[in-house]
């Protein structure tokens, strides 16, 4: 009986250890980075059901985190916490900062939050910073789709160190992921809880297969990016200088091809 | 003419003199607080044309900024700035981020920008945290009413620092704001732009003095408060510890008498 547990707690450690690569973050101590999200929701790269009216095309404030790989804000084919559900489906962000809080408490997996004001259109940009640590180096966070059922889009433990020192920039490609919560096929859909609650799931032209989906274009083989996130490094400040600490891009106005 | 010249020339110095008692600070170096925003916007307490649907009553993402006495985001009885005209009638925050990194870049009165999540409901609570310097202890936020013409809620240049400590803790009140650039008098008025535009006003119980407008109690003395702030300092990190750096309070549930 004695060997019996000795195993499970074996297995069981070996099971926790982190799977990402920050274990081995042997970067300095603490790393700057400005973080640019840009939606990229027009009426032409997303000619179906686009919302105009109560409300237009937005996004949500961004939500973030910077922790280790024993925290896990959301991830895919996995369930979605209460937070990232009351998140996902209202935008409502304060269950979610206390889930945040209380892993970091817990069992210290969590660096610092962070948060970038919402969008009022579907296209825009708006910008933050963040701050990540050698024991801390991965980076999660969530912006809602609005309107929509229980849609969003984020990143999942981004790893900002590669091995001895910080990544100096990096840009992602970001597209739509239901939350497994509401079980609304259309951006206006009526409020229908998903009950037992289904996985996170990603959203592509051709799942979930129906016609009535608000992201359905059975021509496409991938949809265009939704939004898309800019992480760029900050420089340290020097010995005291209060240099603002934030470093916003100039507004991108890109244009965005057609997808219809 | 010389001695017109070096009187103006005093004078113009004289007014442009830091009007808070921010030059005097000799704390250490920076402090961190967390910054909780509560939202008291119960149909209860305002029940006139309270919005309850598309949208119902709401508060915007959180933008603010620490600075010293040579930047000012928004003042009452003076003009707001495209950034804060943009932010409270719309809430988007992209023009007046860029005003603020723009007054950290020119004049270095800007140490830091924040940012919250928003809020779904007329009552309820967001927070984050925001680090404060000596030459910079200056606190500022908005947060837009939605839905609102232009009304905000806010704080103009909070001094954190009394001589050489920061404050441990801060609670004050909030009443609400019209930016003085869109003529509506109700919630949900259609935009109307206010040319020319006027200046930063407060909004009372009987003021504008129209009984069509959202906030005219022609029986009351003063409006109760319609959101309120708190800010706590936060511990210093010890020793590159990554403790969170965040600290929540439990949510509220305070129960908000009623004033009609």
């Amino acid at each position: 009986k004695v060997i019996w547990t000795l195993l499970v707690t074996i297995l069981g450690s070996a099971s926790s250890l982190p799977v990402g690569d920050d274990s081995i973050c042997t970067a300095e101590e603490l790393a700057k980075y400005s973080i640019t999200f840009t939606g990229k929701w027009s009426q032409t790269a997303f000619p179906k059901q686009y919302p105009l009216y109560r409300p237009p095309a937005q996004w949500s404030s961004m939500l973030g985190v910077t922790h280790s790989s024993d925290y896990s804000m959301w991830k895919k084919n996995e369930y979605a916490s209460n937070g990232v559900r009351d998140f996902a489906e209202k935008g409502e962000a304060w269950v979610l900062m206390k889930e945040i809080e209380e892993a970091g408490e817990k069992i210290q997996s969590v660096h610092g939050i962070f948060s970038a004001p919402a969008i009022s259109s579907g296209t825009g940009q708006t910008s933050t910073e963040l701050e990540v640590h050698p024991r801390h180096p991965l980076v999660s966070f969530v912006v809602r789709i609005v309107p929509s059922p229980d849609w969003f889009v984020g990143i999942d433990s981004l790893n900002l160190c590669k091995g001895d020192h910080w990544m100096e920039d990096v840009s992602v490609d970001l597209f739509p992921y239901d939350a497994g919560t509401d079980s609304g096929f259309t951006f206006s859909s009526p409020n229908f809880a998903t009950i037992p609650q289904d996985t996170v799931t990603e959203i592509t032209c051709s799942s979930p297969s129906h016609p009535a989906n608000s992201f359905y274009y059975p021509k496409l083989k991938i949809l265009p990016p939704i939004a898309q996130v800019t992480l760029v490094k900050i420089k340290k400040n020097q010995l005291g200088l209060s240099a603002p600490y934030f470093n916003l891009p100039a507004k991108s106005n890109e244009v965005i091809d057609s997808i219809s």
